[in-house]
């Protein structure tokens, strides 16, 4: 197996250009891209249509430039929100080869990626420990899929999951089961939260036996240090993405990962960077989150108060910034929203490097 | 002459508790205050009342508290916008003994602030080189009433500024004068931009001779590495303090500054840091703004298409993340609108320390 | 006694000068001021502070102008948010003489205000059945302290209500009590329908025996047709003014009200001018609310799902400009956040008029 | 020739489930699909990605349901926001036949619609009396391609300009020759205000020989009361959209309009109205503005001094307020900056019926 990244500039949400451009420079082969992570430039929140457009823009594009077998589905992960200095642009993953097939000439472990699904969630599954079972299924069979033998060897674990819509909180109300929230937009948070409690179980980052429904989006003590997760209403089920590295695999790809402990600690991405000097830093991927205690550093911070500006909103241009000043590229996938995804405040930053 | 920093974290734009509580501990004497600069958290544009709000409650304060003879008149300069980690506070600058009293004991350059302002002008006068000519003078002033001696020694410049409101508009065309502009808005810019050309006109940063009034807001090349600027409704004329390290001033405090060449070089701050190790870093005072090509680091930002967030909003939460970040202190003096101060994107950032 | 509403316009939200000049044409006496009801042109939510702003102002100034004996303290209620049309003003109710004392010569009634308050409530009580009896009673006191003797004669309650602080969350915790809610800005919400309840309750609109603590904020047929309430940090119980008729009052104001079905039920409004055709319509206060299933006269409204617009400032927007039209006049007093004010979607509308 | 118009429920920008449900209902035949416009939900401003959305998904939809011959080409205008109460919609406009070919029975005239675009601008053309002409010339073409006789029987002039691209402005400088504004923003007011005058020259409301280059976005007094017009960076040529009514259209359509003299101005719907009692109002398409003078009435409005809420936003939802409680509908087509469209702070209002 042989797993690449590569980012692509979009000058809006729609727009193909580079991926058109970099596929006739043979940057990648659109056969073997097996998902695609974008930052579009709308609020990220609720009403942000921009994920959808560059879907729809995507899917077009890629169902016209393929003439050859593809893989059944590519997985689009659109995360809304460029603010601050952080530029709008696709992050294309490639994948050729099975995870088995890789042999590793020189020894080093390279980037592996994996894919797995669950199965379709029941509306009063969501954000319960049902669904952190589900995921956590899902999470080992995408570490198997990219041929990772380790735990420690897993360094970003991007899910994406569903939401309670008002059809399905109808279709609960008049089968009589109860739902974790009777609000829309909270159940993001839930679903996102037992998302990452079902990554952190998987990889023995929580003991699932010690965890209990009241843990979900309550005890922020529990969290995964590598999960990444964003909730839409386009899936019912959850569709998780491991990347990290194996001897399985080859290349001169390879990622690693730190724990942001607030959101101005650019100290984690340099600490990533310190250990692979000479190296290209090829992408930086990180959640982003105002400290819910409204306190950083000890200084008040007035993100949870705006009722102008969404605090997920704030978050990312902090984390944004900071990240652009430590790697030195404004153009990294910076998510917001992190529930029991680092510690309360912090979040996982991950980097992938390229071997020179 | 004796100057001194501190800071006041503000709860809200009318919280006085701090500035009382620091009085209560002797940390500063009221009728020292020569000016007090504020971040507080309105949106920083046309409709922030904040900075009113603050201002009248601090008049309020400062005319309790004082039993003795104070200063005429203290310095008040409201920035709004403490987007991010941004936290509202308030600096309070103290200043005792005058400039020409200073023995410095051990030979040091000690923080020496000093003040002067313009006369009045008419709306015709403002961005355009009557403004500059004025500013510059009253800069000079300023120099000299700080008791610094070199242009080198000057650190920043801090100018609060008129724009043209409505009233002066209809005064202006009932005398059939031609103004700069006709927009409101845009009359901030000119009057800011006016302003930092005659700080770099008076420091020697720009050549008085070769500089005309079309430079004004066109000619980003042409700026001082050291003003900040704002303007504002409540005043018909400029007011300048200036920072910088004097001889004839004494005590642990002293101050330096740096260009930020965009808004995500937090290698300039870093800078200033490494040259004093070992002492306390105090006060950070910084200019924010979205490179107005729409571009930083060679990747496009969206801040100045967003029109639901104003660009100035995006930078300074940009720029108060990553000197958060190097200064590991998000209590920091970040202000946005940055024409002629620093270059096309970036901006000058200042530190005040204290010797250990 | 004898009642009376003037509109001032506000330039700002510490422009005193209407004010001012209204005291020096007679228009009013400073010391016959009961209340002052104001818009202020910030967002109406959270971190809206020209609330606080005008209030500050507002102490100040009639601190300044009266000589005289004054009521122990005007009560101030100040709702931020002039969307669309809604123009900032003030409105200034004076009452002269004693309820008992009025002699209405023509035998018609005439506006009559009321004034009281509750005691301080414990942070548990806020949202409960404790705060619904507690200003049921209060409700039922200002009505007996305006001279109304019928609860047909009242047409406008407002209510200013405490909500729920960090601190008082930290108080109730450490005395192990629980809350009506964990979040603060819910909190709001809570207190006022519970206010609007009690006043519910004091007039006869529900049974106070079929009430229970389940219906607050859940059960919105339960309402108040002429309740409007406010919450704010600045004070720990309610305030209450009563607006209705009298015989026991004089004077040529008076006024009615009627209640919106919906944000563009006009009509309610056109109905109250048509009953007294040839008067002159004072003032407006009315209510505004976004339909809570996200559906309006059988379409979608989007005001729920925008996460850049909060949906208390699209509702003032459309319930101003409907009511601007109807009434021919924007500066009027239009509040969001209807909890159990007038029906699901709608709100009370009162109209003062002025017999000519 | 039969016209007709039906509005359509949009759930999303890309949701075609309404369309394909009228389809199947007959209520409409795809192939006889004129032009669609959209009213879609987001912030109708510079950075909108709803509109191209809408477009991309309508675009997709109308190739994949048309077997037949269908119109070389649907002309799509999407409309950004719907602030307030206004519901997020299409509508379809049909039409069969040619113009000459209509026989109306029964001797009354009915909605006409007819198509023209301009040839392509050059950058140095936009909002310039170059323009003016083109677009006049177009709206004649429009005029005889609908079959209408009389300049007095156009109700609505929909019109979609170009604007100047950052490339645009390059391609210029280039070539050394100069442009309206140096501003891609600014751009499409001026192009919107060039159309609209174009529309009054061509129907005889401003007098051509009288126009100069000077009065475009200055003078306010010339102005079209029926154009509507809306910039954007997908065409670079002008396409014209005219309604009217025609003795040689038949069917129950027509359409007629009137001015608001300001954004409260219910008054002229309602006149209409009033002139057609017992018949369907079918539906109803309006400009909004703030009123570039900062007052309404009288009285001061704070749209334009609004930092967070764009002006023509706040204009949109009370426009749409107002017309939705005089209509009795919140689906209706209001869109914002009416340069030349409608007098200063007002704008066209035009509504279709059907007879029954």
């Amino acid at each position: 197996m042989k797993c690449s990244v590569i980012r692509i500039p979009a000058g809006a949400p729609n727009d193909m250009s580079g991926l058109q451009a970099a596929i006739e420079e043979g940057l990648f082969r659109p056969e073997e891209v097996a998902a695609v992570l974008g930052k579009t430039e709308g609020n990220g929140c609720v009403n942000d249509f921009t994920r959808g457009y560059a879907v729809m823009a995507l899917k077009a594009f890629f169902a016209g430039v393929s003439q050859e077998q593809r893989p059944a589905e590519i997985s689009y992960v659109m995360s809304g929100g460029t603010e601050g200095v952080l530029s709008p642009h696709f992050t294309v993953i490639s994948r050729s080869g099975q995870a088995e097939t890789g042999v590793n000439a020189d020894g080093l472990k390279s980037l592996a990626v994996g894919t797995a699904r669950t199965r379709i969630f029941r509306p009063e599954e969501l954000g319960r420990l049902s669904q952190v079972d589900a995921v956590a299924d899902a999470v080992a069979r995408a570490v198997l899929d990219a041929g990772i033998t380790s735990e420690a060897d897993v360094h970003f674990v991007q899910i994406k999951c569903p939401l309670l819509t008002a059809e399905q909180m109808y279709d609960a109300h008049s089968r009589q089961v109860s739902l974790v929230t009777e609000d829309t937009y909270k159940s993001m948070g839930y679903s996102r939260g037992a998302s990452a409690l079902g990554a952190a179980a998987a990889l023995g980052e929580v003991e699932r036996s010690a965890l209990t429904e009241a843990d979900i989006c309550v005890n922020w003590d529990k969290f995964s240090a590598v999960a990444s997760t964003s909730a839409g209403s386009e899936l019912a089920y959850c569709e998780v993405i491991v990347f990290g590295n194996s001897l399985s695999a080859e290349g001169p790809y390879h990622i690693d990962h730190a724990v942001m402990k607030d959101a101005i600690d650019g100290a984690a991405l340099q600490g990533l960077l310190d250990r692979y000097p000479g190296e290209e830093l090829v992408q930086v991927l990180a959640k982003a989150e105002a400290d819910p205690d409204g306190v950083i550093r000890g200084r008040r911070h007035i993100m949870l108060d705006d009722s102008d500006i969404n605090h997920t909103r704030h978050a990312r241009a902090v984390v944004g910034g900071v990240l652009a000043y430590v790697g030195g590229d404004p153009m990294i996938y910076v998510s917001g929203g992190g529930e029991h995804q680092g510690p309360k405040g912090g979040g996982p930053v991950a980097a992938v490097f390229r071997r020179r």
